[in-house]
């Protein structure tokens, strides 16, 4: 269609759009993948640029890069890192198992617009080579699980931890306003002693607090990289100390304290430090879907089901019942765990299928891991500021519940024993009358020492203690 | 311990317990495979007897194995397929992933217990040799598989399907009894039009029914056999025909019709289709926890819950709380479902994991299928039996719930349009006032008119006009 | 920036972007949910079309629509079927779990491009209303559930079968080919008994052909549709009949027959047909996983693995080892693979996670089955295409391993017995010498009747008896 | 059948097997129950003994246990954790979600054989009671998941952990032993540049070196237990600072520092704690699954594949090709890991299905999580000390595959380029020649210099720089 011009590779000539950065090898994978529309986030992209700029300034340190050619070479991916050139990633994920189409990508991309810089035409391939020195001491083998566990550890960071503190806040917000609300508790889903809403959202904010240890505490492994391993591992035509060169300059420009990966071999032919953050998100999606289904159930009603909490309205209705308002936000949440969930199995067969040196689903691992973390991050913070922080109570609806609450006679145990509370309870239940009436009837204790003893106010503060 | 008799192999003499029928290459497994306490489902050994007569039979038939051998290698199979000979099946299912260990094992086990009707001592592998005549004609490749699809579709013929047509009857039966109570319909769990009782558990009753027909749909596929492939699906050393004698005769002792695989290779490399039949009891166990859950919370309460089913009290209680009543049969099938969701992605991956010639997951395999039918025929009776059978609507509840369904007002679209009837709707719930008052106050309908368009009773009938 | 119009809706007026068909419903949407990237595929969209064209004309053969409106209402749909109005869709997956919003979003585009054509504004609202015309006789329940089941259908019928069916003629191609190359069979990893290369291609072909089979027997249940059950089932607002004329209408447009679910409520509150559609997927994906890795291994080396197999070169390569030929494009199937068993774990979730009368993780279910089809579907195309076609075998290598086939020897059980044979495979292994030496050295067989008996050409031929 | 004695609860009179300790509630379930085969492990009732002692212990210094009850409490649960009373442990676990039945079970078995103790017969429920004193101060809700917890860290403590650190042992031995056995690297299956095979043990090692990492940081978060809690999370019933006490007293009896659960409700409700461990298991099985895999692909053949390695002898063989031998103990670990991964699933599942104040899918929980456990371990013991403990190189075939290794020019990009070193490598496939004669040929290089910069023992060690 549009003008094209001619690059080659070992395997001869190639057409390329006229206007766009890549080279041969990615103009080749074009016409080999046709496969599927998903595009790897532009997380990943970023972080292919700051992999680049360092990689430049370790190879520059090491005596193996023309400072100037490094010069062209840093600012091109700058360029990439401040996400000036995603138009030049044509690529599907569906690529080769090394993610070595993106890399060359990268390189083809940074090389053409470094000679660019330095007045040469594009597919010049000097004097900066895609090859020679843009991926000069690195490997697609070493290069790009490097790039995964930055880009992992970036958006954990900067995206995933700062919309679970957001939740956390939000949470405790809410223990606080809701701490004098009395409600029953319920187990199996039946009615059980009372407690406070309070201390519910308590509780959700306490898994809050341990995904956010969680996260603390798969980082370290997370923060260890392959870089300096080149081909399977070996360290072939990398210069000594290049590894720890690397995550000087990588730590630098992330803000973020990188170390080489003492097993080189280790980092390519597994991924067990992406997997176990994968496992991470998977407990938080647990925790987060169990909130995010309570809080449906607990609004659920508006007069037909529990309706102990009010969802803040968000506008939206039913495309046929006129006005009906729905959990929209807690829907969108438990969708995203979902998807985290099955992320995870993906992402285990992905991190359990290396062979020898290695792990050649690298691609689908990431996409995934990405994908999972965008998600969770994303569907927490709309959680936490649209519907967490606007919840109120029904006041009179948990009033009504607490004054039902057969099991409120528990508090009895130590006084009559376990048997003889049991009948109070059998009682009031086959005669649909309160346990306090029971309690008399059946002789077991005055209405008094009923009241003395049963008190929801202070059964809900037990913990308290 | 206790005495022991000395057998030999190709790798030389084993001691061996001297009251048990196995020999030497099950207790040389014993030694090597130290792993777990899992034992196959006395079903597969059934299958195992089915198997070892069936191919005795058409051995016979063949000309390749003697008839008063085969008729003693008949009787002790008949025996191991009574559940006679299980003490005598000591390994768990870790072990080699053929299973050639449990093969061996029934080949040892039927040689001696043969020899032994024939007046021979254990360990004399005379006149029956566990190898050239137990095993004639067979290999584990092709025996293994072969028991697999024969112990897995008798589970589903003999357990599964007569669990879940007893659900069916047992929803049908709620669905009739229950057809005049007019109930809220929820959708996202907040109220939404009028409907019956009746209807819900008719939606239950039509997920069985298609339960049943995929059960129907995969059993085809199920009933093809490998046997008659031997080694790696050659069927080397197998007579001509054999396959299709071997399907007659197991086809005759099960009662159910196994066809040939036309492709030996492909029933022993994969078993694609164990893993279809895996997928169908997780459609079923989808369908099952839905239908569980909904019960439990249509249940739950039974004062501060949602309280419109009655659940049948099954005697348990709690620990701390006398007298407290809970969905116990229905969480044990909600778990039961979970577990054949879990094994279901270990199914899979042993599925996929096959290489060349032979899947070597199979005892994996099978043990989680065979797990899957047991936990989900067993959990699928009790729940029809001791919940299902004894549930009853609390019609006070019910009627109180259908008088507060705030979107009965739907029934309206066609008269006022939508957009007015989201008004009456929006100034119901913000007034905290009936829709009807809400309707007449902005006076787009009188109190009379509004009664005869807004019918509950007639509501819940639409879907049948 | 851009300029915008006012529209209204029950909750007061919205700004919308002057040139967008969308209205108030999905401008309030995209305020609430900002999460995530993914977008419905663009068959999701066509379906809408077509099923908002048939629900037209259904209501307009039901006298519920004035013909001229629905005129207007089809050709606008009709534009949405041709792909032409996608931009108008600006929702990703993460909505509320009924997809209400994009039925909303299809109502909303239709009535404004349809008011268009009539002479009125955007935003106009009349004389097509979004609600009452061009959702008349439907709710979000059963539209997009139908849509998703329509969806579902047409791409397994127009992607995945066309690219399996492709894959299979490529593999009997191939078998064909390969029918005289005789190889050693390969079990548990080690080297068996003889074959040919036929045989595993035929093997892989049976496979494909059960997997078309699967999909078989998966479409009825699929082309059930719940449309005419409107608000949770009730078919409140649909008039008597809809249902029917809806599928004639629908069937008529996809060339399919599709029948109205007779239990309405059984296609809303969950989605058993579409989990059963993703298990058939699931086991398509494993019978592709254990193809592209068999075909891998085989073609593993060039000098030092199996290199039994020649895998065509794609032109792509290392970006450090210069010339390295990878098997990339079944790397990309094996990670389609696994992407469609992870995509089945959060599938079955959400199936399993309806609750009452609505299950409410629809665009999670739907985007994740797309996503499996549209991956499983492109990498088969390519793997048949450009791998499986143009395979070649090693004949040299094949020649080299057939000679070293220790366990040929097995056809001489018939001759010897187990025991013998045993004894010579032994002393062939200890000895590091062939068996027919190790045969002859221990006296059991002169070399020519070794020669007679152990013939690998009729051995790879046993199952053809 | 046999004898048996009459106790009574809220619900009336229960007949009960006369020589058995378990009680009313125990009896009941049994009936209510009757669902699949799976028992708890062993070491769930050892952990249901220790804490029971402990909330002995801690009754007794909070002043509310009688001393002479609670010594013979305590004595009857020694019983119980040094498994003498498993006999009286009948149900399986398939019950309720809450655990309460084992739990019951446990009171009633403990009660009795303390009555027994004190003169009583069985069934006195007097002097000591189940609920009121082994019970008192606790509920299911906390008891259970407090088991959970104690039984999954010891498990972890002494069984996986010793395993790991035994198969790492076993891995570094095997590294240093290879030391100096160069070989062929290989990426995406095929050939790549010359390393050590004591590198890729070495790779192993790192593998497990941080899974015993990986279980340490989980470990603190599993130390925190629920007791105290009591009914569904308040504490009620409890005496102020028995869950401190109980820890106490629970660590000594353990060897392990267990601390109270700052949030009594986030111990119920959710089971994140546990879930991560699963987690971690899941990264365990990962890495052992493919170091299983790659000794096996490295020990295939015997001379038909790779044969690199040579796997011990374990003495077990074909049933039909006689004298094969086969990884067998691998393809155990293999299939140990899947099940692991599917577990996950499972506990996935069910930790995330909890709901308000309590989690019910407990039962099936830890049954899936210390199965894990045990197989992994088990299968990690067996592999580390029969098989890699064992592992031996085939010298001959090492050498010929490095020489063969065609990518081994990759050392010559410093010196060529990349692109001069491309033609090469494809020269020599295409010729079927040595790269060496190919770089000759080609002009590039004289052959000395060829040998002076490619060579693999050099390459090998590029990564010890």
């Amino acid at each position: 269609m549009s003008a094209t011009r001619t690059e080659h590779d070992a395997f001869g000539p190639v057409e390329i759009p006229a206007e766009r950065y890549w080279g041969a090898q990615t103009q080749r994978a074009l016409g080999v993948f046709d496969v599927g529309t998903e595009r790897f986030a532009p997380c990943l992209l970023r972080a292919f640029g700051l992999q680049k700029i360092a990689a430049a300034r370790a190879n520059v340190r090491c005596g193996v890069l023309d400072p100037a050619l490094a010069d062209a070479i840093v600012a091109a991916a700058q360029e990439l890192r401040d996400g000036l050139l995603d138009d030049h990633f044509p690529l599907t994920v569906w690529q080769t198992g090394s993610g070595t189409q993106t890399n060359m990508n990268a390189n083809e991309v940074i090389a053409n617009r470094a000679n660019l810089r330095l007045g040469q035409p594009l597919g010049a391939n000097s004097p900066v080579h895609p090859n020679d020195h843009v991926n000069a001491s690195q490997s697609s083998n070493d290069s790009f699980p490097t790039v995964m566990h930055i880009a992992a550890a970036l958006e954990v960071r900067d995206r995933l931890v700062p919309s679970l503190a957001g939740l956390q806040r939000a949470l405790d917000d809410r223990a606080q306003a809701f701490a004098a609300d009395i409600k029953v508790a319920r187990t199996h889903l039946m009615d059980a002693v009372p407690m406070t809403m309070g201390q519910a959202f308590d509780a959700f904010g306490w898994q809050v607090r341990n995904a956010l240890a969680r996260l603390d505490d798969a980082m370290p492994r997370l923060r260890v990289l392959a870089q300096g391993g080149t081909a399977a591992g070996t360290g072939l035509n990398a210069p000594a100390g290049f590894d720890v060169l690397f995550c000087e300059e990588a730590s630098a420009l992330a803000g973020m304290p990188f170390t080489p990966n003492s097993c080189k071999f280790e980092g390519m032919g597994g991924h067990d430090a992406l997997l176990e953050l994968s496992g991470v998100l998977n407990v938080i999606a647990a925790s987060l879907m169990k909130m995010a289904n309570d809080i449906r159930w607990m609004g659920s009603g508006p007069r037909c089901g529990i309706g102990e909490l009010v969802v803040p309205d968000d506008g939206l209705t039913s495309s046929i019942m006129p006005g009906k308002r729905n959990p929209t936000i807690a829907e969108v949440l438990v969708q995203a765990c979902m998807q985290v969930m099955g992320n995870h199995v993906t992402v285990t067969m992905a991190g359990a299928s290396g062979n020898f040196e290695l792990n050649v689903a690298k691609p689908l691992l990431i996409h995934n891991l990405l994908q999972s973390i965008r998600v969770l991050s994303d569907g927490t913070r709309v959680f936490a500021d649209k519907l967490v922080a606007g919840l109120a109570v029904d006041g009179e609806r948990l009033a009504a519940n607490v004054g039902n609450a057969l099991l409120a006679v528990t508090a009895l145990n130590p006084i009559l024993g376990y048997d003889k509370v049991a009948r109070i309870t059998r009682t009031a239940m086959e005669r649909r009358i309160t346990p306090r009436e029971a309690a008399v009837d059946l002789g077991l204790l005055s209405g008094e020492d009923y009241d003395r003893w049963v008190d929801p106010a202070r059964m809900a503060c037990s913990s308290r203690k």
